[in-house]
């Protein structure tokens, strides 16, 4: 499986999430995941504009938070647009098929992240990513939309498999992945940012309440940013066990 | 202009028309040609879809056939699936924006012709174009609707203009365009072409009425297989017209 599975957070239109699953069955994707879709699961609408993808409707995924939705993969790419605030790596469609597809090969699970069709992503769902993908379009008109990105990115990610571009000797185009270690999934990652937050929030660590968010999602982002390896994630924890239990020193 | 014409040959659905023109506006191309369109022109259904695309619906040019859509044209290239009977160069979408972009710099007209969604293009237009242009996809799910090749397309030839690939150095990609003299125009081959059909009828060089079609399409393959300039044109016009004086020796 060089191939990323595909992540629609929250779609309004049924007949978008079937032409997704078209345009997926063109280039070798099978793997959807809906996450609280508007109009419920099935989606008629869905399944009419499938057509030849409608064992990829079927056989879709239904998740209630994206949270879950990445739970089992390593490395997460958010559709969305360029953004300088963002301190996550921006690739385009070719610079990410060329580095997912070398995740791929090294034992990598990968995803990638499309919002709703009129809001795009929210914080909070790019915060689980660790990388942003951006088709590059002529800045007056940038408006894609969802089953026109997912042709694009899904055609780019079928021609980096069939050209062996992003083999694992591809340096470049793998931003610093450890190839000794699998990094730790998103469900470990996210067991330990649990444990993080609750040992921070019994320290009062965030103070204001209304400051944690930002304060939260930034420090999230420094440890996606490091690419835990699962031995990693489980030293963290145990350091973060170690702290909780406070001075143990014979006193 | 480094970006081609989009033709659409006969296309059916007026939604389709707005995704394509929709896709073309994302990604820099503007030249917008429509030959006998089923439902006629303007379509309201097209306008729908085209969103931030409605410029290019509103000068979007109307043809009856296709030979005069491409009579401005230097070099056409159809989307169309790959066929080993046709004897045409068959480039993958980056190749053939590699070479179009190179051929748009030194000056040359391009366009892409696709077929109406049901059938694809019929071998009379596949005929006038130079080249055969086709989607690499997983073979068992190769079907793509019209918008959604229109969008993979109009993305590589954005890319390869971004990237300045294709530039007039660019040997590999540039298949035996001469740079030193502007390739014939669809016209002025077509006027040859014109020319030369009824000089051969009055000699009955095609004999039986039933194999004129295939012998005429093999035999314009040829001449728009050479890339002919406008000054060989016009030589072969002349030799052509020498010829149709017959024996003109003194006897």
């Amino acid at each position: 499986m060089t191939h990323p599975a595909i992540i629609l957070v929250n779609p309004q239109m049924g007949e978008n999430i079937g032409a997704v699953a078209r345009a997926m069955m063109n280039f070798g994707l099978r793997d959807l995941r809906i996450v609280a879709p508007r109009d419920g699961w099935p989606n008629p609408a869905a399944d009419a504009m499938a057509a030849h993808g409608l064992p990829i409707i079927e056989s879709a995924k239904l998740y209630a938070t994206t949270r879950e939705a990445v739970a089992d993969l390593h490395y997460v790419y958010a559709s969305t647009a360029r953004d300088r605030r963002i301190h996550k790596p921006q690739l385009s469609p070719r610079e990410a098929s060329q580095d997912g597809v070398s995740r791929a090969r090294a034992g990598q699970n990968i995803g990638i992240l499309y919002g709703p069709e009129r809001s795009g992503l929210e914080n909070e769902d790019i915060a689980l990513a660790h990388a942003i993908l951006t088709i590059p379009t002529d800045e007056k008109y940038s408006s894609l939309n969802i089953a026109q990105s997912a042709v694009v990115i899904a055609y780019e990610w079928w021609v980096a498999g069939l050209t062996g571009d992003g083999s694992s000797d591809s340096q470049e185009a793998n931003h610093g992945a450890k190839k000794d270690s699998l990094p730790a999934t998103g469900e470990q990652v996210d067991l330990f940012f649990g444990h993080l937050e609750a040992a921070l929030d019994r320290t009062n660590f965030f103070k204001l309440d209304e400051k944690k968010p930002h304060m939260w999602r930034n420090l999230r982002s420094t440890f996606l940013r490091a690419e835990l390896s699962e031995q990693e994630v489980h030293t963290l924890r145990g350091m973060l066990s170690a702290l909780e239990k406070g001075d143990k020193r014979p006193k």
